[in-house]
């Protein structure tokens, strides 16, 4: 990690089999999916990889193969997040074997943690762990928020070297750009809404969950933001919001992200539609929404040089 | 499970060691102390006992010593909350194992799920289990609140037998008590302020802190509630709400009914004071208030006619 | 106010007119069906009564229109609820020269404020009232908690005479009973459906919106729980639960609760069902539902001995 | 209002005497003081002005005091938000016969409503306003969020022109920016830190509580945000996060925003410190620490070429 990280790291969609193991091949296909896309990175066992409704087993496995089909031609980060830090740490481990780069942690998510609490609870972490520590704030799952104060203060430890929001609230996000006072420290976002906006105010990427199925549109997002390439950023951001309203409303609940994108990714042949416990795939009315909606992003994604397709790249 | 279980089912602290390995022999002793003390069963791995900060080898061996410290003199009852199913089925056979009676799971507890997710979760889980469940209520820490409306469609589950309310709100409780056409659905509060006022009104008893420290007094509050014998039960409850008031208030956080529970726990050689991480056991500041007020509460407690030591028992 | 209030004191339905004007002839005729049916008091202008939706005028009326309608029958509070200190202290002088015996406040409800802020307000307040004051808490409409340590440093000013709690946490009012020192000091419910089981442990009685509809119910509930005539009470208690039940939870969103009431109301001939804006009463749909159910339930009241119809009152 | 209103709308202080009644001088100068900073109009009566905590004629007298100072080279927006529709109205009706231009209304604020009674609501108080109304989100204080959904469908009625988000999820300002299909409805955001973030992705402009006392700042960032001129507008971001983080963050409690600016305006000569119920103004050691980091704001601002100084607009 001699070099500071940037750009788009897709939250890996986690491909299953229908007893909830792992497919093996989609990962490798999808890994490579995204590798011919362009991204820089690639972070497993995260909420869009639904880590926490997978037996250890699996995850394991997940990081193994993660790595060995990333084949240091990206740079792996793995969710370890966990209320027990016992799990924590054997994962980290057990990534760092494998050749991972970096592990990732949102705020043990059972009990509600003061900001002392949280704070003694990261420094702890960050001593033991193997590999550097990128922080996770998902305030919306977690329900402990890492307040910009804790942050900017954990920022002082060599051993965490960025942060990954996810509250979508960029007051919060400006307050880390302008107090983290450490150039090598990594600031992404994980809504994808927002990552042109963070990156032109001095951001440095984005987890962006639908470049596990359109990775060079966020790539390219993320570079005419980088290069402030206006026109062309304008028309990248709104094929991103379109993917963003046309595929992750679809069904009730909050859970229709995670079976929206997964949803797509299967009609996309990228992999099985089998979500983890205690969601379930979406049945045949809302694939049909989802296989329409995705008709029409194509076609807007050609009218402006991208291709919708997956074939080319797999 | 041929008969309803009624009465004070301590959540079981969980004795450490000071590398949050279990203390077996404190578990042993701990467990002598509450079969002694009267209770009507035990209840392993919940928010008391800090499952979530546990590894799961610990989880295990919890349930091995538990059910082997029991003696089928006091039932079993174990937590299997998990955000993987996967990871609470496993916990589940092996408490089946080990000789558990039932096991108790609150909703997963990282995504945010609708009630019908909840239900369906719930109804495939009661379906895959080799034991009977009661459902746990517990919105303020795993977010997702069991609507009473589920809660009465899950009790027509025969596998369902029962559920552990933590929320507080006894509105929800009545809609419960008067909703649920089982006469063995067993209804349960987790806080011990209102196990009286509930059993009063029809509950079965309460799962409560407290009682890992005083069991007696517990139990008699319970005995005095059913019988209706209101001299009795207004003593009884004073002293409990002298308990959570003199012990659970030390210190800032959510974290100070653990921190206290446990440090009481300590003082009265239950076991050692340690806390699983993301917690750390109180200082010497706090400790010092809690010895002071142990020695308030042992006095108060031998006016109403109840032992607040514990050596007679162990 | 030399004695201490205790009993059912009902928050009175606003009867409207279609243009949300006070319909005064409604409001003589409600107060007199509820002095027939025994309540011990009524509170006006608060949530029940849709205080904040309302023109200060009105408000103004309805506080002189109560007063003369209670003819020193029964004690009026008042409502004064604001977020601007000055228009409570105008609607509190209007109610003590109108006769009103107390006001209750709940917390100014835009802002967020601190347990200091929150306590510094009241105790400011309490002082330039000139009637006793009773302290209001609602949380779940308010965002701020009158948490027990603020409340029990409150109850010791003489101006301030009592707690009406509609959290519905038992553990709170626990708390309260126990941490109050103070004789004088009415600790009253919100919540029908905990009335009995307040009073039981201590509480001094119910503002129970259900009274509006049947007021004899609610009184009977409280006098059994008083004398602790549980099979009495039981009786009671079931009814209450299916008022709840049957006529609060018709229509989607938390407004379901005063639609329902005020919908039932007008079906009994008690006033119109117009509620004041932001909510619209209900259409025939649910209305036609709530016919049904109170057939039901006036079925159910005969069986007990407990009149359904209004006619008798009025 | 022929013409979109954009760039910097101060939501004005309300400059208050000891007894919080309206310091006219004060609200006059500090008119002038924006006019000369260049603003592009004001926002009377909103969170910043304390409108809520204000009694009604002096909410009266603020219309048309400020109307009166602008003296029509800026415009003046009112706030009317109320939980009362009828005193909403009377307010508007107040501010279109001194001269305003358009009002603006959250949701109101102490029921819970859903998103259909939202809608309705918005609908029904746009029908009978006699001026233009923005929607104002401010989920944070009134509990009720104006969804991305219902924002696009009430963007379609032409009596209502804008919206003011102070969520600062910018994931749901983007869902605006790219839902609503009408180019002059207008789109501002509170918070002062992303300003320039969402003016640079297609955003109207700020309105902004730091413009109070450093208009011109603001004015430049949104300047150098519309003309892309990134170097100015980096110099002035890194600025204006100082003014949030120097003067919003004294002391505890969500109140420290308001209890700061308008304590950094005292100091400034601008007006009294006094707040309106239920906050209560810094006392001399905050004040202190506001004076330093107000000396170190304004040699600050010198560097950039600003000035920190109020003397010479006044």
């Amino acid at each position: 990690m001699t070099q500071k990280l940037k750009g788009i790291i897709p939250p890996l969609l986690t491909p299953l089999t229908d007893d909830f193991n792992l497919d093996v091949l989609a990962l490798h296909r999808l890994i490579e999916h995204l590798v011919q896309g362009g991204v820089h990175g690639v972070f497993i066992l995260g909420t869009t990889g639904e880590a926490t409704g997978l037996k250890y087993d699996v995850r394991q496995e997940i990081i193994k193969e993660t790595c060995s089909a990333a084949k240091d031609r990206i740079p792996v980060m793995v969710g370890i997040t966990d209320t027990s830090v016992g799990e924590s740490l054997k994962l980290a481990n057990f990534a760092k074997e494998h050749g991972a780069k970096a592990v990732v942690a949102a705020p043990p998510y059972y009990f509600n943690l003061g900001q002392q609490e949280l704070s003694e609870y990261y420094e702890d972490l960050a001593t033991c762990l193997p590999l550097p520590l990128y922080l996770y704030n998902m305030p919306g799952l977690t329900k402990v928020h890492i307040d910009a104060n804790t942050a900017i203060k954990l920022s002082k430890n060599p051993n965490i070297i960025g942060l990954k929001d996810s509250s979508a609230n960029t007051v919060y996000f400006q307050s880390l750009i302008h107090g983290i006072q450490r150039e090598d420290f990594g600031l992404f976002v994980g809504p994808e809404e927002i990552t042109a906006e963070t990156v032109l105010m001095g951001g440095d990427g984005g987890v962006n969950g639908g470049a596990n199925l359109f990775p060079r549109l966020y790539v390219e997002l993320y570079q005419a933001s980088l290069s402030r390439d206006f026109p062309r950023m304008v028309q990248l951001q709104k094929q991103v919001m379109e993917v963003a309203r046309m595929l992750y409303n679809i069904g009730k609940y909050g859970s229709s992200y995670l079976k929206g994108l997964k949803g797509a990714a299967s009609l996309l042949g990228l992999c099985n539609p089998y979500l983890a416990p205690p969601f379930k795939h979406f049945k045949e009315a809302e694939m049909e929404t989802i296989s329409k909606n995705l008709d029409t992003i194509k076609i807007n994604m050609e009218k402006i040089g991208l291709s919708g397709n997956t074939e080319h790249y797999v």
